[in-house]
């Protein structure tokens, strides 16, 4: 089957074996795949990975568990043991052994097939298209603050929200924490993606423009930089949140101190849950269609890469063949 | 009178103005007082304070309300405005004007009488010394993880908890989350000071030796040193928290990528409240006097700070004059 793969030193499409299920997992024929900024880090060496990129996805169950087979599907990305103490707790995404598809040691969804565990599998609902389900995966990242700070709807209206960076991340966080009920004030560097949340009523300023003028109960660093860190930590009240949606990797010069002054509450936050994903997209409470840049074949993969990687590009979708 | 002041270039002590109580300000003598290591990070220019030093106190109110005279008191040391925000909330120890005793605009503790806000008084209960009260403030800033983590005896007791640092600070921390009902384990440089906490039946482990086997629900960094910080993430299981008890000052490489990854909550603390401090102490369930290394008259203060300052010293008393 056609692929796109990363041997670590060149993104490829590539003929490559089928996927081979093993106990307990399914195949998915892949309709649209998302490229996703992970997937252009470990294009540059993040993570050692080498294999079949690509970990979000919508598609139809080709083989598998009867009850799946046919059905649209989209899928998780942590494959769990199952076993562990993490397992055990209900915490598969945090799984000591876990692998993650096309990121750790498991081939991704850049392809015309894919391999997934059953328990990984969420049905799409009807009337979601598919060009909106293959956001299921980011958008439950989002969702996962929402898990994180637990807090009921009454405590989200009186919480004033900020959201550094206008990414496609960003875009969805700002989103789903309007959606919780936050007042949310949005920066960024680019006007035409600004504006699909001023469309939704939430706050933006120009990253150049902004000069804050209040502080923030929670602010979310999703710029992957460390002037965002900074810039979070400045507009923080004390005993604020502030939610590191993004990796910063590698080490950088930071200064601690003042979380501990101000008692500020530094949130790591990664996966998160698919459920309230695919029930916002089915209600139509998140916009991800003003998010597409472009669609491309998968035999044109690697180009796909190339434009998804370019400054201010949103996200990028690869058409693999089968139709949802 | 005689205090202890730092003038920017030199500890010393020096004859100055008794202090001139403002509005809602007692002055109280101050019996004994103790060397914290911020007044030693201040004796080199930290928070450029220049005045007289000190913060933990235990003395008699000499002037201020009829109510209070005479009694034998330990003082909070934000010096809250009373109408911001934060103090609006209750947080006055967060009061964006407030000044600090002996660290930020307002004269310490280190001299015969200080000037404090009558709201930040506490009256000692009976029974507990002057040498156990001094303690009060620091125990406090222990406590304060109690009050920020907000989790039921039962849920305590479930906890596993690791604290890097065997400085004053964390033999505090070490205690009071024992006594919480976490199972502690402490990891420190120096066995007699770990032998405080062994005598307590908590866990404690050399740092050459330590290797561990287990990751922490939560771990509290007491080291102020990068590599503790770095400890304090490499033994913290995902989704558990780190408090950062000590400021590292200053700007340092660090990462903060497996913090994302592991999902890790990373919680400032600083200041606590006084309360059940006072509580455990007059029913002495926390070893407080164990931590004391020696007492000095003030007209020594200068080399009382010195003595504090040798690696490994534990809490340096100034003997102040009043009599409690």
């Amino acid at each position: 089957m056609q692929a796109v793969s990363w041997d670590g030193k060149a993104v490829q499409v590539t003929d490559r074996p089928e996927p081979e299920p093993g106990p307990h997992e399914a195949v998915v024929a892949v309709a649209l795949a998302g490229i996703c900024n992970t997937d252009l880090e470990i294009a540059r060496g993040y993570m050692g990975f080498r294999g079949i990129l690509g970990h979000e996805l919508v598609g139809v169950v080709e083989h598998g568990p009867e009850a799946w087979l046919g059905r649209r599907v989209v899928s998780e990305i942590n494959f769990a043991c199952g076993a562990c103490d993490a397992c055990e707790k209900g915490l598969g995404r945090h799984c000591s052994a876990r692998r993650v598809m096309g990121i750790l040691e498991a081939d991704g969804a850049f392809a015309e097939r894919v391999a997934v565990p059953v328990a990984n599998l969420h049905a799409v609902p009807e009337g979601v298209r598919d060009e909106d389900a293959v956001f299921t995966e980011p958008l439950a990242a989002a969702f996962e603050i929402l898990e994180q700070l637990d807090l009921d709807a009454s405590a989200w209206r009186e919480k004033r929200a900020l959201v550094l960076g206008d990414g496609k991340l960003g875009l969805l966080v700002a989103q789903v924490l309007a959606h919780a009920g936050a007042r949310v004030h949005a920066v960024g560097h680019y006007p035409d993606k600004l504006d699909v949340l001023a469309r939704r009523d939430i706050e933006t300023s120009l990253q150049s423009d902004w000069r804050p003028s209040e502080k923030f109960d929670i602010s979310v660093e999703a710029t992957g930089s460390v002037s965002g860190f900074e810039a979070a930590v400045a507009a923080t009240r004390p005993r604020g949140t502030i939610v590191l949606k993004s990796t910063v990797a590698g080490r950088h010069e930071l200064d601690l101190a003042p979380l501990v002054i101000d008692e500020i509450t530094l949130l790591g936050s990664r996966c998160g849950p698919f459920a309230p994903a695919l029930t916002a997209l089915a209600t139509g409470q998140i916009d991800v269609a003003s998010l597409v840049d472009d669609r491309m074949p998968l035999a044109r993969g690697d180009e796909a890469l190339r434009r998804a990687a370019r400054k201010g590009a949103r996200k990028v979708l690869l058409e693999c063949g089968a139709s949802g």
